[in-house]
């Protein structure tokens, strides 16, 4: 590529432009390959934060990060599937619903990128427990999936080098907040698995990415039109993350409580959230199901045991062990200092106080302690006495009375009972969205 | 700073918000120390030339790339004045007004910055003078100043690196057309030269940095308030490039007609607009004077030989020898094809075809042949024969035959008398903007 072109097609963004498909692919594939540098990219992703990408031009930036790097190949079997959340506080999803579809006879190659998150993700969550490998190559991953029928590791170097690339910078240049890079920066590594379809779990509320289920919904219906337009057959949901997910968050905790999910005593709204985005799936795979029916057959997996035991197989199987304990920090007690209807429970003060616990990164190469965290006694909705323990905070000696009046104001208690907590808001599928 | 403000300063511009004086000068000093890397600032500026700045946000900008590197120092002494121009094609005002200002009584400090247009700026005209020097120390140009009255000379790694180092990255991020980081970028320089006033050549038209008047304006009263906010009494004329100014275009042939210019037997758009452009001064540093009774002295600076006098006196000081011919490359002549008036001469076809012969550039580290260049035979508002000459090619044998057509159409040549052209549109002073 002539070197002029990159700062043509920066500033034909710049101006508001839609791109040329080859205008796109030109300054992926110069940018993957280093003849665009740092600072023109930083440039081009601002540009496209302010002035947006209409629809052809997401799939083709997407598809062009996908092309930077390998797709996984499967031998014919069983349908493979995955599903992407974007993430919110205590979301321990994946632990739960990957090794459940594979109990379904569903194979997932659910490869992960680090969370940015502030409370880690799920490949943190993963490392709690004592020997989980989360870097395998990609032969490994083949070879899990096929023999197991889930695994849930870190991309490899081979996965969409451009949105790797693209991924950091991003976080550093102000240019996180933007419906087409987020779609591509999702889509090229889940496209990369080469599945046959996928679910979403787009979040909207306090500590998430997306906080207004308006701007939520443009994200999903972006990833579902693209993901589609890649063949891949997508669908998402909306969830409603005003309040954390089960009642636990930290690294340890979560992980006891996904145990608990997959033996079927586990939360009640992290069963629903589960069992909805698995059928999704399954009923896509097995038309003869309707979205009940695939909910009781999984149900059914968690209660019987084979979920658990399609976990117990894939943690083993990344050189996990889970007959060590899990370490989990004391606890200090948090009382309510008042009575009334608990309203909200604000996900973003509780990720600082995370943070504070050692429980949460502030700087990417921050070390998370797995021990540390916090157990939610209540749920929206519920009556608060005054001096009622409301949660537990699990930290180091002498920390968590930094933290105890942070956590206490994030459960926000009001004098009206609330409107009825609405787990899932809403699902988009292509046929919603054209 | 801490490390993780950038990229919140970057999101509050990115969002439209207007920054404060700290979030400003932590950004800009960052930059200048190297603690923050190209890649923000290639973000920044971008949501900059997307958001724009409001007046106290550019003139902080201004202040901080100012005060990123030193100023000159003057002993008491004759007011030290300089004059700026956005740039235009045959643009070689500045040879002829630093030293007939000098011969006046003024003394000029012209430090330029390296022209980014395509045929090169003043520095490169003066450096078809064979010895010529640009690059002189701020030791030399003091005592220059002092003992001349005046320099015209590059930049120094001392004055305002900040600017240095943004005018390189603006041009291959697509984000040079931005008022306030023109505003900054232009002033920063001009500013360190701790002039007391200046005047602003604000150019419109083709094949200059801002074709639309209504831009220019604003860029011109963005350069007024800054400058006037940051001590330097300023005012600001606005000239039309839609044909280029004088006769000759290419790096001898102007020193040429400057020097005719100089000796009082110049062009009459040349001589208007450098008279115009230093009325502004010299009426500020000489109030008993009104505008014309200015042109007037200078006027006979012009004839009585003292404004090439020292003209002389600074080419010598700066290693330049006159009594050397000034290469030229051998002519070809362009005839009209069609009778009628000339109602414009296209700058920008022009540019092209000064590029073609090697007289300008098309990357910064292009070598110009100064003997290449055109000259034009006529002026809009006259009346063409068909076959007549309009123009004369000097170019490296076989080349004038590449571009004859090109610079034959740059001559816009129509059936009706067209209106009167005016080289100055417009004068914005601060009592005009407040």
């Amino acid at each position: 590529m002539h070197f002029v072109i990159p700062a043509k097609v920066i500033a034909r963004k710049r101006d508001g432009h839609a791109l040329s498909a080859d205008e796109i692919a030109k300054f992926v594939d110069g940018y993957s390959q280093g003849a665009i540098p740092e600072y023109q990219m930083a440039a081009f992703a601002m540009a496209v934060c302010i002035r947006g990408m209409n629809l052809t031009e997401t799939t083709v930036l997407t598809e062009r990060m996908l092309k930077s790097g390998d797709r996984l190949q499967w031998s014919p079997g069983a349908p493979k599937v995955d599903k992407h959340s974007t993430g919110g506080l205590g979301d321990k999803v994946s632990l739960v619903l990957a090794p459940l579809l594979a109990s379904c006879g569903l194979q997932v190659p659910m490869v992960s990128g680090r969370g940015l998150g502030i409370t880690g993700g799920t490949l943190d969550k993963l490392q709690a427990i004592p020997g989980f490998r989360t870097n395998l190559t990609i032969d490994q991953i083949r070879s899990q999936v096929e023999a197991v029928g889930c695994v849930i590791c870190g991309t490899t170097t081979e996965i969409a080098p451009a949105d790797r690339k693209l991924y950091g910078l991003r976080d550093v240049t102000a240019t996180v907040p933007s419906v087409p890079l987020i779609t591509a920066s999702i889509l090229s590594k889940k496209l990369a698995e080469s599945i046959d379809s996928l679910v979403l779990d787009v979040k909207f509320g306090s500590g998430t990415f997306m906080e207004d289920p308006t701007a939520a919904r443009a994200l999903a219906e972006s990833l579902v039109q693209v993901a589609e337009r890649l063949g891949v057959r997508t669908t998402a949901l909306l969830s409603n993350m005003n309040q954390p997910l089960g009642y636990s968050i930290g690294h340890s905790l979560e992980v006891r409580e996904a145990i608990n999910a997959l033996q079927g005593v586990g939360p009640e709204d992290l069963r629903i959230l589960v069992l909805a985005l698995g059928a999704e799936l399954i009923c896509r795979h097995d038309p003869s199901l309707d979205a009940d029916q695939a909910k009781q057959k999984m149900d059914e997996k968690l209660k019987d045991g084979s979920a658990y035991e399609k976990f117990s197989e894939m943690v083993s199987a990344q050189g996990g062990d889970l007959s060590r304990d899990l370490p989990v920090c004391s606890s200090t007690q948090v009382l309510a200092t008042r009575a009334g209807w608990l309203a909200d429970v604000d996900g973003d003060g509780l990720g600082h106080a995370m943070i504070e616990i050692g429980g949460g990164r502030r700087l990417m190469d921050d070390v998370i302690d797995y021990a540390a965290g916090i157990e939610l006694f209540a749920k929206t909705g519920e009556w608060i006495d005054k001096d009622q323990p409301i949660a537990l905070v699990h930290a180091a000696p002498g920390k968590a009375a930094t933290v105890t009046s942070q956590v206490r104001e994030a459960f926000i208690i009001v004098e009206d009972e609330p409107s009825e907590f609405r787990l899932i808001a809403d699902r988009v599928s292509i046929e919603d969205v054209g």
